[in-house]
């Protein structure tokens, strides 16, 4: 509702991720409901859902389904209420992939916030409950992420189900993609970690499953479904996607060492010490002296890294040109799918969406 | 097909959890495709997979799936093939319960064999890969888990919707609800434990969603409904899944402290040592003396407790009357499972059936 006081009404029409924030707070309210009617002790079940998904996240995935449909049919266009309720359920799948990764990787804040686990760990010991509060922790996160996932599924299969049938059906096949996909491409990530090595190959396939598809290909896949589109439309979108996707992770991966943490709420130089196998090490590794060699092998994946250990991995991954050599491809990435949107049938003001979002990827700080 | 050299040719008929095998099989080799189409590295995630379902369980939920189907259709009705099918997919639920189970519980072994953590584990380990074999461990059955999770939805809705629409909702529903109760379950059982209560109450209330509900009444009408079962077979299906599966839940319970483990395929006193607060321990909370109180709350929860220890323990569940209380308890729930059957209008074959499960349930003995 406008505001009478307002200066500018046209400021009270809620952004998507309003309206995404608005669906998972109805959901979230029926949930706890259905939690409650099971049992009072469950409402810190019902808490830890609310920390773990109204946390002003960017809502990418939900963003990127919009955008598909909308390549499609004009704002407004009947079936797009359920369509963006459906990709509400996108964040659903992605706070359980947060919430079982922050206890997989034992980080222990998301956003700024204690991780789900940390909340679980504390209340454990602030009741003085017997047994160890950190396995108390790590349980309660591993049933909140089913629950999430499980959830995930029935806010999307219930809204999708209001669109025709093929449509819905073509929607729901690329919402499965999504979630076997983004399992696979942790799944990688955790092998190359262990493994150790410093391969751009290996690093560029687990951009492909973790991210590119994950969180850009498939979401704008989905909702281009979802509106019918064309195979044409399709080929377009899956293009474009993968393109981005590996651009917002390369960026990513930059702000991980580079980054200001007052702006990307996370220690600096934490994926250092996880010992993320980014395509920015392994570069680095290819191009580096037996001297710098030895200081990645030693410095990446060693969790006691010191700050001023970080600052001397920093340098190497500059003095390699390791740095450099991602930022090019991030421009490069974010140029070639710009221009794979040119002369490409979609409504005029998604290709200016799609293309603001590919700069945003490209360039974000945070 | 019948082997001429058998002379008992009805014998190779398919029982119901061989058939049940068949679609697991069946669904593993697609999804093996899947995964090695996306990276050959994915072939160990395949491989847990497959030591997570085909593990011979005794398939208990799409046994109930099926006979609340059969209690509405004779056999090879059609529809049936489509009603296993989607019964294989509780299955896939199933074992992403007990790969994070045994994650969150810390246990090593599942039907005596390594469970998925430890599998993960040893493989970092023979590699000699980076970092610690534990969390590598943790981490990759978390992520299985997730899978199966996922993939019990595919299968489960793919089948489902061969149905006419109507039963395939009801049927969906209750899939739906197993899926939220069984985490909940575990919730309450995860939270009784941390308070250390001896409360009956409390653990009645865990074995009505951890296993009374997501075993028994759930699956029953999850197939009555697919079988489009009236008002009146849904009301008799939900009293008999609740009795018999607190029947089922007691045994259980008794199993874990007197069973033979040579049969039950957990160590003896394992139940005593995680503290699990089971019904037993509570009833013999309340009948106990000062000094077996204290030896109970000392005893139940002592990861280090002996075998000594655990025989003390058996020893206040006998003196209390707890052990006789619930052998009872057992009898007095099969027996109204089975009257409630009565008179009911359903197939004469499946109310035989349910006969014999509510006998199973109450007498097994692994």
């Amino acid at each position: 509702m406008a505001d009478p006081a307002d200066p500018n009404p046209v400021s009270s029409t809620p952004t998507l991720p309003e309206r995404i924030d608005t669906e998972l707070a109805a959901f979230l309210t029926e949930r706890t409901a259905q939690l409650a009617d099971i049992s009072p002790d469950l409402g810190v079940l019902s808490q830890a859902f609310r920390a773990a998904v109204l946390n002003g996240g960017k809502r990418l995935r939900p963003t990127f389904a919009y955008w598909g449909w909308r390549c499609v049919r004009p704002a407004g266009a009947p079936g797009e209420a359920e369509l963006v309720r459906a990709a509400a359920g996108l964040e659903l799948l992605h706070a359980c992939a947060l919430v079982h990764d922050d206890v997989m990787d034992g980080s222990d804040t998301r956003r700024g916030q204690p991780a789900a686990h940390i909340r679980f760990d504390r209340m454990h010991r602030e009741q003085a409950w017997l047994g160890n509060g950190q396995s108390f922790g790590a349980a309660g996160a591993i049933l909140l992420g089913d629950l999430l996932l499980s959830w995930s599924e029935e806010l999307f299969t219930a809204a999708i189900g209001c669109l025709p049938a093929d449509r819905a059906r073509g929607a729901t096949a690329e919402f499965d993609r999504m979630r076997t996909e983004v399992v696979a491409g942790q799944f990688l990530d955790m092998l190359a970690q262990a493994r150790g090595a410093f391969d751009p190959d290996e690093a560029l396939r687990v951009i492909e499953f973790k991210t590119s598809k994950y969180t850009v290909q498939r979401p704008l896949l989905l909702g281009a479904a979802a509106a019918g589109g064309t195979p044409e439309l399709t080929a377009v979108l899956s293009d474009y996607g993968l393109l981005i996707g590996e651009a917002f992770q390369l960026r990513d991966d930059l702000l991980g060492v580079f980054g200001d943490p007052s702006r990307t709420g996370k220690p600096a130089g934490d994926d250092l010490r996880e010992g993320k196998r980014t395509l920015l090490v392994a570069l680095a590794f290819q191009a580096a002296d037996p001297a710098q060699r030895e200081l990645l092998r030693a410095g990446v994946g060693d969790p006691a890294l010191t700050g001023a250990g970080v600052a001397e991995l920093r340098q190497v991954l500059e003095q390699t040109g390791a740095h450099e050599l991602v930022e090019q491809r991030i421009l490069e990435r974010a140029g070639q799918a710009a221009r794979r949107l040119e002369g490409a049938s979609l409504q005029p003001v998604a290709a200016q969406a799609l293309l603001e979002l590919a700069q945003a990827a490209a360039h974000r700080t945070s």
